[in-house]
């Protein structure tokens, strides 16, 4: 069985625009899609990154950035408004998200609808409870994110995403293969209907 | 008439792979292909940018990028070979290509082979009249560069990138819209049949 893996953390544009793709990408080609939540903040501490690398950026490169979102969104025909909010913390959703596998998939449309649709802050527990009941979570679902087994096993899937080479989001993985950003939808496309490269 | 620029530098890998698209994209759109070459460590000291962003990324980032161009490089059929001498000082080849406007595609064609195919030191004099002499380019071609008419020139196609709002490169302007990277040519392609993106 073929499998890929969307690496996101709620905090990304272009993970948010992957979002919206990569369902269709998963019944077109017959994969299993695994969400995989990780915290991006925490991944470019590790790798000594800087912490919001658009904001190291010349004005002019930032300006282009926030177009060229706008025009994949349009030319796949979703929302997306660049929030007034940005960065944004996403330590409370991505806890939720690791709390409630089973509510993993509506829980993150939600999110990334809330935040780079609707121009939300997806860093209040009291918008995060409203997201959590539209999408059916339990009502202390909040609560249980201080556990620390949750906050342990956020820690523990960014350091995996280290280990794995990563250092942006979206990272797509196929097998032993890593392709960053949402504009390489089509490598990941290619590499599951067979292509291997020959770079690795 | 429709018209599209690519901007570009010897320096960059991806305007290489750019350079070895775009005439096949104006074959298919009817499109008229600018090729403007200028300094793009010049657009980034004008910017305040990095002199060489890659050098200033994480490692597992840098490492990425070159299995990203050697992926491009081998779904688009080219050769590609990541250089030992990086960066490259492309002063005097884009010299040249400003002297020489007659010969530009020839010689920006066999410039970006020497250095991004067959890793030769495109900043040797020696090197850079083997190729001049390759394309039927006169024996006297790199003591033109000398002329400060032809240094004045580069100096001001850079100050033109700046005020076009470019940061990198290659760089595509289509009427007054600006795509970075060549992994933007699906939407060069869109706005030569006549998309207009909402937002610019």
């Amino acid at each position: 069985m073929k499998t890929f893996e969307l690496w996101f953390d709620y905090s990304s544009p272009y993970s948010y625009l992957a979002s919206t793709q990569v369902e269709a990408l998963a019944a077109r080609t017959g994969a299993t899609l695994v969400w995989r939540p990780f915290l991006l903040g925490g991944l470019f501490k590790l790798i000594e990154g800087p912490d919001v690398p658009m904001n190291t950026w010349p004005a002019a490169k930032r300006l282009h950035a926030v177009r060229d979102m706008e025009r994949w969104a349009e030319a796949y025909g979703v929302p997306f408004r660049f929030p007034a909010r940005f960065p944004m913390s996403t330590l409370t959703a991505l806890r939720v998200a690791l709390s409630a596998p089973e509510h993993l998939v509506p829980w993150t449309h939600a999110v990334y609808r809330a935040y780079w649709a609707e121009d939300r802050d997806i860093s209040d527990p009291a918008e995060l409870a409203r997201i959590a009941e539209s999408v059916g979570l339990p009502a202390d679902i909040l609560a249980r994110t201080g556990d620390p087994a949750v906050k342990e096993a956020l820690k523990a899937v960014t350091l995996e995403a280290r280990d794995k080479g990563l250092f942006g989001a979206p990272s797509f993985v196929v097998g032993d293969l890593v392709f960053w950003g949402q504009d390489r939808l089509c490598f990941v496309e290619k590499a599951l209907a067979g292509w291997r490269p020959r770079s690795g």
